[in-house]
């Protein structure tokens, strides 16, 4: 593993100095061979696919490996849309002059090596590929044993791609086995790994955090909020947890926990439980919530709130006001995404000051945390540190940025 | 240490709401207690010097824990420019439009709670203290065990300014033990603390990235280059190289390898080997070097080339052109400083662009990479890891971004 980062770092060096035209000619490329390997790449799909029914792995899991020819198009168009993005690198963030005549910026560059490590998705080995080659970085992929042969089948497209553009091998490495021993070892590689990146389940993510020395980057749950505060438009609010709700109940922006506000309470409640039940939702209520909604509600048990369903099922409670609100999402939230239907602008602008959490949304659904929904072309994940990202990683996240100082001769 | 942690998880709760005005109010108050406590700070530094003297510690090392009257003035002086420094908090650093009419926004926001390790320089309590309440952090700072009295003093008048503004005690806290065990299980509390900042020798740093599970941003060393192309105005790089190595030799962004262009070698060396050794610098170079500089150099030994001699000392080396500096600088360079000297303006731009370093300088000292040279104010340290912040980190580097979103009720 030790010679496969160091190869990796060496194609970093190559990639901080490559031109935007031979990063795009190799994206360009890359998708013309996914295309081309387009039966190759099934027909190891379906090896997985068949190893996976083998192994008792439920719908849910074999919809994620699949590699249909729609999502084989997706994959390759993909890849071109992030070499239709703007190039980050050498992108000046802010200047200013210093009294003594210094001219200072910032400047980006490349992070340098990207450990992306994910499970069973394998499109996912195209997507991050194309946005860590795009930000100059080079990148090795560990994905899931489960679909290690139709990611092999992708590698070796990629690898066609950076080859007609004439970058090195190394600059798209994928991990050639999927024991946990060559994981560890990878994500002790400080030094050598600028960044590691795990999608997946929690327990994945888990094990990352507690093993790794490189630095990492990631989201364990989306326990999203929306909170109907008094002042709302009460059908904007209804409209608006329905689609946070059931548009895609099983995505971490999707909304988990309904908070409504007491005096609007026996108004909305019958509005929006009528909603959402007609929409499949099954509703766990606190006392207020049974006796308000009109329509059946289960008695909400007390790991019901804080707890992500991923499925057709919202936690609700009546909240006596913005305070209670901000304390229930202080206690219960992930920092993932939060939002607040309103038409109080001082409240809105406290709620967006004081809600610690990636995305903080007004009058606006829950799944707007995305990446693509908010206009950053391409996410390669969500984090919910703090720390240098918080929210959708796009190209600019996949950068550092440094210090450029120009002179006359300046001495301290 | 896990109570402490949740104490400074609740008053970052309180910060992260307060206000501008607030924030100032309590540096001022602490500025004006420190000198108050001035009296009472002195007599504990004492103790601490005697203890410490007593030991058997250098003279560096009594001179970084002495806390004089110069330096206690300068202490509140340096809390008063912080109050004095714009808030970070609730910047917006970028907006845009969506095509739905979403208004999207990125806020700064502050990282939470902000651990601060450091050794024998007492004036970092109040230092990093005072950044991380501007920033509406909380700090948990943990001091060396040779400070502790010193630092106790410093952080009891701290308190004084925190009561006077009405903030909770726990913004600021100083860790009671200055034991290893309380250290390490700082170090793992993930979801505690945000951040980790360890400022001290090369093992103390070592220790904490080894340990820890919290995010830590920190450098290493600081083996920084000056690289003199064929272009240059040699007097101009005599100059800046003496500096550059001279004007403090202790420090992190002093320079510790000359490398020289081959084709000036004959005219440059002699030149700058005379005004540096003029200064008391020890030389170490290649065989050229010692054939060329016409004053006497010691050979250099392999070990010389990367080596942070923090000592007037200086490796020297004469490269074959442009490419075999940038190789060098990536073989023996810590990503801290890289200074080119040139009159070429293409060359000037692929060294900021192609050499990693948290600052790239062009026809200026190295000793200008400190938050305070380049106009953020103040610096809590600088980083050499790329992630989150690379180079000094000022207020901005201790905040992070969230996307705040508003919308008329839209959907997906």
């Amino acid at each position: 593993m030790k010679a496969l980062a160091q190869a990796s770092r060496a194609a970093a060096r190559v990639l901080v100095a490559a031109s935007t035209e031979q990063k795009n000619r190799a994206l360009g490329a890359m998708a013309r061979a996914l295309r081309a390997a387009g039966p190759d790449i099934a027909a190891q799909n379906q090896l997985d696919l068949a190893d996976a029914r083998a192994s008792g792995k439920n719908d849910a899991f074999l919809d994620r490996l699949l590699l249909d020819a729609p999502r084989l198009e997706a994959m390759a168009a993909a890849v071109e849309s992030v070499a239709a993005l703007p190039d980050p690198v050498g992108e000046v963030t802010e200047r200013w002059t210093r009294p003594n005549g210094l001219r200072v910026r910032k400047e980006r560059l490349p992070l340098g090596v990207v450990l992306m490590i994910y499970e069973s998705r394998p499109n996912v080995t195209s997507d991050a590929a194309a946005l860590c080659l795009k930000s100059g970085n080079a990148a090795i992929l560990r994905g899931g044993s489960e679909a290690f042969r139709s990611c092999q089948a992708i590698a070796r497209a990629l690898q066609v791609g950076l080859a007609e553009a004439g970058l090195p091998a190394a600059c798209i490495q994928l991990v050639p086995t999927t024991d946990r021993e060559s994981m560890l070892e990878l994500l002790k590689l400080d030094g050598l790994i600028d960044l590691c990146i795990p999608r997946g389940g929690e327990g994945l993510i888990r094990f990352v955090v507690e093993h790794a020395r490189v630095p990492v980057v990631k989201h364990y749950q989306g326990v999203c909020h929306v909170f109907v505060e008094r002042t709302a438009d009460l059908e904007l609010a209804s409209r608006l947890i329905v689609n946070a709700k059931t548009s895609r109940p099983g995505v971490c922006n999707a909304a988990e926990c309904l908070l409504v506000d007491a005096p609007i309470a026996a108004a909305f409640l019958p509005l929006a439980a009528k909603a959402l039940v007609g929409k499949g939702v099954e509703l766990r209520g606190d006392a207020a919530t049974v006796a308000l909604a009109s329509v059946p509600v289960t008695p909400a048990k007390g790991d019901d709130y804080g707890r992500e369903f991923l499925d057709l099922i919202l936690a609700v409670k009546v909240v006596d006001g913005f305070e209670a609100a901000l304390a229930h999402i202080a206690q219960f939230g992930s920092e993932h995404t939060e939002a607040i239907v309103t038409r109080d602008p001082a409240l809105a602008q406290r709620f967006t000051r004081e809600v610690t959490a990636s995305a903080v949304m007004v009058n606006a659904s829950t799944r707007f945390n995305d990446g693509g929904e908010l206009g950053l072309g391409a996410e390669v994940g969500i984090s919910t540190s703090r720390l240098h990202a918080f929210g959708p990683m796009g190209l600019k996240e996949l950068t550092a940025q440094k210090y450029v100082v120009e002179g006359d001769g300046q001495t301290r």
